[in-house]
């Protein structure tokens, strides 16, 4: 049995990371772990005179143009820093932890979207040069063979193209396309909040469980990304997971916790 | 039989990498890659505002300090940009490149050298905080396999303290550490000159071949990078390491020339 545990890329997830740490070295099931960075992305990013740039799509979304200058920052904070940053933690804490990005050993590999299309103004046009892309295969052999020699992937995009380019891709699907291939039971997502809010500025409004099959009607509850967690929650379902949490990541023992059910239990 | 190729980190070398790369994919032999980033480090340290502290030894050599900033920019470096950079263009040349720091599953174990001694002016001063060390243990069955399931592995430091820290060791070192341990009958290592030269301003006076037990010998032609890489490769050759070939990287075929002994040939 497996855990694919999420944590998140916000701050206060950060700034917690020693506790979800700790509470990962007291689990005894097998876990992999799939990070984010989006904090500090954008910090370094600035600081390397190089900001975010967010497009519009027709369609209304916003989402980050990855160009290459975008793409090595990526790479320098996820596979550079945050990466690393888990894999020392935890080897001070005992666990024989294992870095990867999605382009090693194949590890994620999908197809680039090189081109999108983008709102300007009052016109419609197409930027290239995006390094973006959607998961479609997971190297399942690379990981049950690490898993089985008793090591703790720690696992961030970008994942690679079948053409052999770094793709930045969401991780909460990253997530999804790991526990399908996996068949992984449980997926543990810890985040800046206690779970999914009826209300997303109350969080008094925790909703405490839901059923597999009632997941999309949640949606009418979420706001921005929780709306993408919820789909991509689906997605993994539709995959073959088997359970998902949703929990705070902020707290003394954010997986325990959730896995104890204190925060938001979908299957 | 596996050759451990080394990539040094100047510009001449990076610059070249393509090449490299491309002549990489054409051997057949399995290959194990250390690389360095060093004219790298140097650029983002300085766009950071964290240039580099050079201390020099009571003894007379001048090394660079790393503290904790330092060993955060170091990994974004070397396992952020370097690392990826070398597994990408494998990928895309069929090559199914696996980046790995000496951190990840304690693939290069060491004692880290908290204290270092430094002269400032007149004075000896003791200054901690320091994240360097050198490499003691190497887990070769990580890396037996990773090389069985057809990878290739590309290795950067930081390796990793006893204690779980990170710690910036000497790349030549790394390998000598590597080839011993695997008994690597061919070491490779690729800089920006055409091997060991007599005289070092004058690349015509290349030292074509050195024999085991002479290596030492060779010290008094060597000068400042190269006395340490002869002190490695002495090294490499008491851990147990059969040929030590020194090349050029900045030609088009740079391994396969190196091989064919047209750089320096040790053993």
């Amino acid at each position: 049995m497996v855990i694919i545990l999420k944590i998140g890329g916000g701050k206060g997830v950060t700034d917690n990371l020693d506790n979800i740490l700790k509470d990962v070295s007291t689990i005894d099931e097998k876990i992999i772990i799939v990070h984010g960075a989006n904090h500090e992305m954008k910090e370094i990013s600035q600081k390397l005179g190089n900001p975010e740039k967010i497009v519009k799509s027709p369609s209304g979304y916003s989402s980050r143009f990855t160009d290459e200058k975008t793409l090595e920052i990526f790479m320098m904070v996820y596979c550079g820093i945050a990466n690393k940053r888990i894999v020392t933690k935890l080897q001070k804490l005992g666990i024989n932890a294992l870095g990867l990005s999605g382009m090693d050993g194949k590890l994620l590999e999908g197809r680039r979207k090189d081109r999108v299309k983008v709102v300007e103004g009052d016109k419609v046009k197409m930027l290239r040069g995006n390094y973006t892309g959607t998961v479609e295969n997971v190297n399942t052999d690379l990981l049950n063979t690490l898993l089985e020699k008793g090591y703790t992937p720690v696992i961030c995009p970008p994942a690679i193209s079948f053409e052999g380019d770094g793709i930045n891709t969401d991780n909460d699907r990253i997530v999804a396309a790991i526990a399908g291939a996996l068949k992984a039971e449980k997926i543990v997502s810890l985040f800046e909040a206690p779970g999914l809010l009826k209300d997303y500025t109350d969080e008094s409004t925790l909703i405490k469980k839901i059923e597999k099959n009632d997941i999309m009607s949640m949606l009418e509850h979420a706001k921005g990304r929780m709306k993408k967690k919820i789909l991509h929650a689906k997605e993994a379902f539709d995959k073959g997971a088997g359970k998902i949490y949703f929990g705070d990541a902020r707290i003394e023992k954010p997986l325990t916790s959730a896995l104890e059910g204190n925060g938001t239990v979908i299957g």
